[in-house]
């Protein structure tokens, strides 16, 4: 007979089977299928992740959790249970009734929200909205509840397990202490350079060859993985074969590069998560934040380097052809210029946590139900002109209509964006000190050190420590927002 | 409370759904997959199969049919009802034992195959697929006893619902009365003509834009299907999003620009049946033969016909340049060349039968066991010599050891070919006697009528009917070779 924590092997097992056929369909929906096939598979998914939600919740895989709990286990097992229960709780807990209300709350704002951004129409959107809210609310009760938490904090651990409130206050706040003077010198410094665009055009096929060129460069696997296009890029498959996707834009590539060298990150950690435990919810990646860092390692930490800019011009040149906007100095400037804007996800590196620190403090109250849907305007333009100096009044759709995150209900999410740029920071720190020659080893295109490193310790581990365990084990402190201060001040200040 | 009725639509439509999945799973492995991708996609659909057996085949399945069929129901729904009870019982009638078994031998045997035919190893292959055989005599016999019908045609059956050995041999006798015949003065007739061959090369991305014009004038949908390329053409998906496929040769264009075609005739059909029934049994293509028909309708009726070939030209010419060889006269001889060899899929219209017939007096020998592996070869030459006057003696991978079919133990499935071939013949004299002007149409380029006939008489109707009506009801006939045979004369012999 199986023991207990066998039986719950195979059943992770069987859902990853499933998990596999999901990912798949997902990414084909977003890259390959035409849109008459639309209905069908949404239809197809939904029932798949019925069956799912089935599997994982049912009342047997309660009794061999329970069971396997009072065994003898390895500490590999141990974490593997850990992240079973987690699992089962987290779906076992919420009633099919409001999952399902959730989930058409949210596609209906959702959907309505891709015609409403464009319009301006923050009435119609708040309508729908509300609705989204009071059922996160809902949801967030159940959760805390269960987790003895607060509501916001409870939500937040569904993306960041073991990240609270208390935490990001204090981190956000230290970076709230500095970051707009900081901002405020750079804008200052780089005004007084003068900096050339390409004139492009630039063939999308050509693009395409420089994104595979650096995506071979970053030693990304094409026998488990592939690179294609899709509207909104995304990292998806599995970990034996992910699917990047990016966009090309004739008249301007950096964003296409830059956006494939910040999809080979997460590639790269999916591809090397540890496959003796394949299936198994240990073998998974740690969190949105630690998937974030990875990421946020390759696209700012080496991608926007000095040293790696370098690395890339002579591709740059062979296929897009060459001219003055190309001199070493402007290249590198043209990628590290730093520009407050309205748009988050066009923002550059040293004024992205303030767009991600207002929508923080705004959905924890939210949630917290310390402000309602109607005060959100109002705040957003406070928070704007505090952080960012910036006006958005009456442009809701570059203010709080811009995101497709809250029209989903993904309350708790943000935070990892800007969680993940702190841990790139503090993982670089982590390898300079493990490889003080690393600037050297980028400019030489060695870069099989780094990624040893990050093999080393992130991605050979999954799911096996806790992310807090994980980050001491790497760089000897849990979360220190000090080493991303310094990455900026070193980048942007200081030059180096 | 819900009727069995209702309770079967409802999972079968939940069966389908997932057959959406493994469709579209299944067109990824063949076109987009890395190969590392191959082991937990095949993990992933071997579960997935796993559970759609369980549905279909669960107890309860059982009883709702049998209370189903003791209701008042309207003719779709008992057609449908009918379906069902053949997809139930088809799926319940094999061990799970004998199941895996004939799976993993024909796994085996296929695999080796892929080796083994390129080193002519007739010996090592004949050892797998003896085991291939004796498990696919041990399904024939459950059939066979189920239907009380002979283990051949029990597996016929499988493939194409109501055709028998004797009605095969009956048609299939026909065509040897007169194929060698036919063949020798079709051949004799070619030999005093020149036949200039286009120089080439052909860039794969021009002959792409040829098969979308193609597809684009056959009426294929593409908000509802899509292009790519894999190894072997076929074509997947499901109804609202149908997957074809080709393969480019740079230094020939016609076989992948008339593989597009047939494909193209495939995929008419599945995007064109009935969308009111779409997820139920009755809602599927009639047959393997029926499906074949119409790709051969597409191929062989319509594009090899001196009216069609003429409407290509100049899409041929504007994206392939023009030349001597793409003369009228001379682009149509090329497209209609007759040239017995050894290789069916290589074999002209006037030929494939001998090949198909030939495969199927030995394979319908074989399941009877009246003759073992062992027998093939010599089985094999005997046949190619009196039906083509080849050789084929000690040449095992251009004989007997050609086809992938066997590999996987899919006997039945080979007379479908022809038998898709006679009805496509068939359907075409059908079309001429209600558009007695359908060579001048097509000249036009005028298809619509054509493909509006086709709807009303075969797309539209799902499995509604059963073959023989279905025929019968499009044609006022049963299955007659004689049309297959005027085409064959007409096209080759007089000219018309």
């Amino acid at each position: 007979m199986s023991s207990a924590y066998e039986n719950l092997t195979k059943t992770f097992t069987r859902l990853s089977r499933f998990g596999h056929l999901s990912a798949i369909a997902g990414w084909d929906m977003m890259t390959m299928m035409p849109p008459g096939g639309s209905a069908p598979r949404g239809a197809a998914l939904a029932e798949l992740s019925v069956l799912q939600h089935e599997i994982l919740t049912a009342k047997q895989v309660g009794q061999w959790l329970d069971e396997a709990e009072q065994t003898p286990l390895n500490d590999v097992e141990q974490a593997n249970l850990f992240e079973m229960r987690r699992a089962y709780q987290q779906a076992a807990l919420l009633p099919a009734s409001l999952v399902e209300a959730k989930s058409i709350a949210g596609s209906r704002c959702e959907h309505a929200w891709r015609q409403q951004r464009p319009a301006n129409d923050w009435q119609g959107f708040a309508e729908n909205l509300q609705e989204v809210v009071r059922l996160s609310r809902e949801e967030a009760e159940i959760r805390a509840q269960a987790n003895g938490c607060s509501r916001y904090d409870a939500l937040l651990d569904v993306f960041e397990p073991g990240m609270t409130s208390a935490k990001l206050d204090k981190t956000f706040g230290n970076i709230k202490s500095w970051l707009p003077e900081l901002l405020q010198r750079i804008v200052e410094q780089q005004s007084r350079e003068q900096v050339a665009l390409p004139p492009g055009p630039f063939a999308v096929e050509s693009q395409k060859h420089l994104a595979l060129a650096v995506m071979k460069q970053l030693g990304f696997d094409f026998n488990a993985g592939r690179l294609d296009v899709s509207s909104h890029p995304f990292c998806g498959g599995v970990p034996e074969d992910v699917r990047i996707t990016t966009r090309y834009n004739e008249n301007e590539f950096i964003s296409a590069m830059m956006g494939v060298i910040h999809e080979t990150g997460h590639a790269r950690y999916e591809q090397n998560l540890p496959k003796q435990w394949a299936g198994q919810p240990v073998a998974l990646a740690r969190s949105t934040a630690i998937h974030e860092s990875q990421s946020l390692f390759f696209e700012k930490q080496l991608g926007r380097s000095a040293e790696f800019l370098n690395l890339l011009l002579p591709h740059v040149k062979q296929l897009l052809g060459d001219g003055p906007a190309l001199e070493p100095a402007n290249f590198i400037a043209l990628n590290q210029r730093v520009k407050p804007g309205l748009i988050r996800v066009d923002a550059d590196e040293v004024s992205y946590p303030a767009h991600v620190i207002l929508r923080y403090e705004i959905e924890r109250a939210l949630i917290a139900g310390e402000v309602e849907v109607g005060d959100i305007p109002a705040l957003w333009q406070e928070k704007m002109q505090a952080l960012l100096g910036l006006d958005t009044t009456g442009n809701y759709r570059d203010g709080c209509m811009q995101d497709i995150h809250w029209t989903d209900g993904a309350f708790g999410y943000f935070p990892t964006y800007t969680l993940g740029a702190m841990y790139a920071a503090q993982l670089f720190q982590g390898v300079k000190k493990a490889l003080p020659q690393v600037s050297e080893l980028i400019r030489e295109g060695n870069l099989q050190p780094v990624f040893d490193w990050l093999s080393q310790n992130i991605w050979q581990h999954g799911s096996r420590f806790s992310t807090r365990q994980l980050i001491e084990n790497a760089t000897g402190e849990d979360l220190n927002p000090r080493w991303f201060r310094e990455h900026l001040e070193n980048r942007y200040l200081n030059g180096l």
